[in-house]
């Protein structure tokens, strides 16, 4: 069915797995963005490699700026560059059309 | 910096996690889909839970199209929804705009 949001697809590698302060930021900017004006939601995965995703759900584009410029994130941002990934890339989409599967619904 | 791709984000939930017809039928997709006209590349992330999520990238939404309808492709969907998966999202994406971060490059 059409769609009419955005989504950031935050591809990643961890330096290391084993680093507190990393998970610090990472909690905190998890309760921060629940509240985040425009957030919609957000799925995560990390591999025991240490390679990772993180996908979040906006209602525009405004709202993803909005939350790259948070001063809070941007400290995170700054700790990420420094010292927890290795690598990442950013891309920020809009999302045309989704389908939903779900076994058990569609049983009913 | 700007983008002009299109991504399909599939996040999934896979039934079981031994399942030997399923890694039958993903490994001959992964090696289709490198064939696939349009196809840019994808990304792949399990976890332990069995929650896990592929996303694949493409030159234009018809390559995607395409890439649905394939014969093959499509008896791996079918097995998806029949076997594979409880549940699954896809969600067609337009890339609006990239940003990449690699610290071996930036020490250069």
């Amino acid at each position: 069915m059409k769609a009419n949001y955005y989504s950031v697809i935050f591809s990643n590698e961890r330096s290391q797995l084993e680093d507190s302060k990393y998970h610090e930021f990472s909690n905190q900017m998890l309760t921060l963005v629940q509240h985040a004006e425009g957030f919609l939601g957000m799925e995560s995965y990390r591999e025991n490699s240490g390679r990772g995703v993180t996908i979040s759900y906006w209602e525009t584009l405004e709202a993803i700026q909005k939350w790259k410029e948070n001063t809070q994130h941007r400290l995170a941002q700054e700790y990420g560059k420094a010292v927890a990934y290795s690598q990442f890339t950013t891309r920020i989409c809009e999302v045309l059309r989704a389908y939903i599967f779900n076994k058990k619904e569609n049983k009913q």
